[in-house]
């Protein structure tokens, strides 16, 4: 297929790589240069501007945040290279509401906009191994599976509307959130008595939670191993924050997204923003007088 | 061994089938004695009291809460049996301060004290694959060791201080609390947009939670299926409630607990008491409007 | 002094009427009509569009929500009739976010913009009662204080900066939905018992809180006099997160605002959007089971 | 009347004084012998024993807590002194357990028990203006009402049972914790900008709550003023403790006095059990790195 491909980062990269094994034919863009490079040598054609990029059968984009994608697409015009019966794929993590935004807006220029987020970090990214979280238009859905199939072991489909993938993905996220925060106040716990906190975390993560989420933020807290982050706190505030903005648009109340909202930001006042958000153990130890 | 075993419910039922195999006397007693002909058949001997029972070289106890084990013990003069340079091993989950009495009012009689809850429901008690949580005087730890290699599958060791392995297991239990809580306020707020509470768990605990705890109240959440419970909401209150004591006498703040009491009583004040405390998912329902 | 009035709901009418009596000529504009006559009758000139009222030594904006401050200003080009040297007072509520967007906006036409938001009702208006929070640079702030003479009995100046009387009126907000949720907790508790709200509230309110914070949303909820709302309950979730946001800015914790965003949702998925946010006491009720 | 009163504190003493000069007859007992002799200066007679001062028409006792009351009554033998048709008022703050137990054991004795807690420091005592809580038996009420009369300036009635007027003061005292927290939250936001505490204090103590309790402990903030404390922050924390114990036992969900709990951890592990509770203020600067 010919595709395009905006946001070039640590995800961006193996999953280009992915697409040319595959035999697909890709134009990047990026922000910075740095990667590209290394992309042209493997077969991609770096192009100069998001149009560019978007001028493909199907443009995917894995950027930031919100405020990238609207830098993107809105400011540096990236959405008026789209072609009527394009598709595109944002496998961002972005805002219920800009989901909605972005699908209108797509609409209206006939480009079918899906919402397909992962699970996964680098090295799942690498193997292709993602887990693909999509919603959007049925048709459109169908005919971007095979690249899905070609990133990830599996696509879980959440439905039609644009932001439907999204809400699955901050939820996905509030829960390894709170993965971290009850780990990180389960240990604290024990270390009041004086247990340490590495003997009750390897106790855990290797009876009852010994999956990857709980054992490797369990090993980052263990050797206080916070940087540099897999995941950066500041980006977890966001998530976080993301998570309660949908909560209330929905009305449905979320207390533990409310309490890790503000331990996030203790840690934020205490300069643990680029600190991986497995520091959350910190804050938990801090407020107990250090224990 | 000599062995006496006290508390014959679901979990002490399949431990003392074990402890039997595996070639150890075994007397035995229970408030009631339903579960006594089934334990004698298989060559256990039943006593009149806890204090016969006692009178063994080890005891074992595995008694619902502090106020059975001060039933038998105190009220019951159980304490009384146990002979000078016996060991009580206490597999119980109670709290730090009966940890802590017990241990001395043990010590008063030249009786070792040994604190042992375990991770593990019935079917794991009867593979003997259960996971014990173990503090007390070293050398009574080293002697019972060889039991626990019979009831267990792995045996954790938390220190010399009774109270430790209370600490621990109590930590243990807020983090499946948290779990379950995590999974039923996110799996909510996909339910505020439409994606059903079965959607999102299977996604979620085939990727990132693959693991029983996850699975095992997903399913039930999915199912609604909260009766008969497997753990009553009634008594994930009150681990949640001993948690919270360990954390004040530890003056360490425990705000995920707060918000579970807090949702567990509302589950208690609309009849959830006696329903599994999966049923967490409908509390977090309940108030967003019964999504 | 000739000053131009956008915004004439019921807190703006009574603002204009003393305005008036107090001898200044003042143009006078608002989305609807309706108040327009009456205004008219006491002096007031109508006129056609944000822009001609924003003609004037000093224009007052009293509006609901950013929101309605936006579509004035920037959509109805509000901004585009204030002249170089003039002052605008910005008595809105309104976001941290939009003060400093809107001091910046106003900068650039060399139009001095201050925050002045109020505490105070209706009938605290009428009276030219109300206690004015103030925040700009200091000669308009100087030029204005006339003005604030006449509306209200004391102004309360914060600084140089348009943000700060906002956090000030904000976090003036947290502590009134903190009081009507202390009392809600409190007297729900004493009903658990069997002690009626109306006891325990006409109690508390003539011992230890005898205001009229405590004293009027107290017999609220005693009456469960919910409609018509003097201050909606969706407008309340609507100031609890700008406080959030400002915290979030800032760097601040702010866990009561936490469980009020909570309990404010509870309260909006119950169809309680419209009442006055007295009715936060019928959450805490609901959630012990209608006590 | 033949009175006896056991609890020669702060608030004992003043009471004791003002029975006294209504012209009653006062055997008086204090675990320290320090307030006897000027007690017996005013006419007070000292005896030697609880029990002693039990033997009376009317026994006031005015202790800290729970566990002096039992030291006292149980252990020291108080009880015992109590003659049938006698009326024991118990004035202390304790939890709604120890209420329900001790009516219990004084109906035993065809002693009436009598729980009147009250609302108001020393200087509010000696001026005899207390607010009294009262519940227990009708006619026992009536008995002593006319030294509440001396003692307070009014006295709530609550009901029959004992433990009701114990809810309505930790309800009371829950309230007072709120409005501490809820300044110390508000304020700490407002300084995140730069806006000094006391500046926001001052102006939300002047307008919106103009009262005592916000004064009082809004000046403590102001001044960081937290020793001597007036309420320690420790006994605060006793008194939150009991009114989720008194919330757990009906049911009732207590958000606010979990975060309050869990605020009242963090101080104590950080040294300020003996400060004054106000000092909660330090505990949110904290979190929010210290402004």
């Amino acid at each position: 297929m010919e595709l395009g491909f905006i946001g070039l980062g640590t995800m961006g990269v193996p999953m280009v790589l992915n697409l040319l094994k595959a035999g697909h034919r890709v134009k990047v863009w990026n922000r910075s240069s740095a990667p590209l490079d290394e992309l042209a040598r493997a077969g991609a054609q770096p192009v100069d501007s998001p149009a560019l990029a978007a001028q493909a059968e199907v443009l995917i984009s894995m950027l930031g945040d919100d405020v990238a994608i609207r830098s993107v697409f809105i400011d540096g015009k990236g959405l008026d290279g789209l072609a009527a019966g394009s598709v595109h794929v944002n496998m961002s993590t972005v805002s219920v509401a800009l989901a909605k935004e972005f699908a209108a807006l797509h609409a209206e220029r006939d480009v079918a906009y899906v919402s397909a987020p992962v699970l996964g970090r680098v090295d799942v990214a690498a193997a292709g191994n993602l887990n693909i979280l999509a919603s959007g238009p049925a048709q459109a859905l169908a005919r971007v599976q095979p690249l899905f199939d070609v990133l990830g072991r599996k696509t879980w489909p959440f439905g039609e509307c644009a932001e439907l993938a999204c809400v699955a993905k901050l939820s996905a996220n509030l829960m390894i959130a709170a993965a971290i925060e009850s780990m990180a106040q389960a240990s604290t716990l024990a270390s009041g008595y004086g247990i340490s906190r590495a003997t009750f975390i390897e106790m855990i993560t290797s009876t009852l939670f010994p999956v990857p989420v709980y054992q490797g933020y369990g090993q980052l807290m263990i050797n206080k191993h916070f940087e540099p982050a897999g995941f950066k706190l500041s980006l977890g505030l966001k998530d976080i924050r993301l998570a309660l903005e949908a909560g209330e648009v929905a009305q449905v109340p979320l207390p533990f997204a409310s309490v890790l909202k503000d331990n996030l930001l203790d840690g934020m006042a205490h300069g643990q923003g680029d600190q991986d958000w497995a520091s959350l153990s910190e804050v938990s130890a801090r407020r107990a007088g250090s224990r």
